[in-house]
């Protein structure tokens, strides 16, 4: 069986900084109309970044939620920027370590009934040390977890998004 | 240092069927005024279900996307409903599977730059098989593969979606 459902009419609601949002007139794979709301996103880029054992985090406020979540270094992508710069950018920003190569491990769909982000996640090899300069308006702390420790806040939920824990259960995975 | 926003207008740009749109004015730690994002999800929850050893995969058309997804059988909460009722519920009608019991795995935020939806995994034991019955409007086929072959698809790719990426791992990493 083919699955496909076609659009009839792309209708923007909102026009956003981060975030455009459609409800589309759509088609299902019976040929019967249909409306599908969903978010566009230009895409992330993360990175996991160890140094002398001990993985960096960022600490950041997350309005959404109302609560601070540990987060491996992350940022949305330019247009037509490539994903691996933009996570080295944004590993240099947030916490002010450089790496001198990325090392692709997934690109994740976090929530695909309604969002078209696509989430680049990469490892660094050969991290070093350097000065943070957050963008202006980007407030967050940088702390440095010890591998096991950050394992241990997956598996008791202290770690709760989605990108982090698939970088650390890969890292856990591998040994 | 504290990282908090304060919410000083709620601005509501659409409310749809799945998700709400908010813009709101808030207000950084520092004081200084700022727009805020973001979508108002349910919440959504799912199930990692195993049979002699092949992991029951649905296959699915993600408008968001253009694509066919494998996922673990899932779906939104209604409102003020019980994770784990609507992670069996949803199992039931994609699958057609049953369990005695859920056991709670993770909550995890997918994407927590713009969304509030938290997702609610679940392993289930004593799975048993049943008659599927998807919603009106649900297309989808279910897939059984074996855990060593739904471990190598998260490995190469072909699975995508955060939450049976993080389910899968766990279930590897427990070995």
């Amino acid at each position: 069986m083919v699955l496909t459902e076609k659009t009839v009419n792309k209708n923007y609601i909102y026009r956003g900084k981060i975030i455009n949002v459609r409800c589309d007139d759509a088609q299902l794979p019976d040929g019967k109309p249909c409306k599908r709301e969903l978010v566009e996103h230009p895409g992330g880029a993360c990175v996991i970044a160890v140094l002398e054992g001990k993985i960096a985090l960022v600490r950041q406020f997350r309005y959404a939620y109302g609560e601070e979540l540990f987060e491996i270094p992350a940022g949305k992508l330019e247009r037509g920027e490539d994903p691996a710069n933009a996570a080295l950018r944004e590993l240099g920003e947030e916490t002010g370590l450089s790496a001198d190569r990325l090392e692709p491990l997934f690109t994740i769909y976090p929530t695909p009934g309604y969002t078209n982000e696509k989430i680049y996640i990469y490892e660094a090899r050969n991290v070093k040390r350097g000065e943070a300069h957050p963008d202006d308006g980007e407030f967050l702390g940088v702390e440095y977890i010890p591998l096991a420790e950050a394992f241990a806040m997956v598996q008791d939920g202290r770690i709760k998004d989605a990108k982090t824990i698939i970088a650390l259960q890969y890292l856990k995975n591998r040994g």
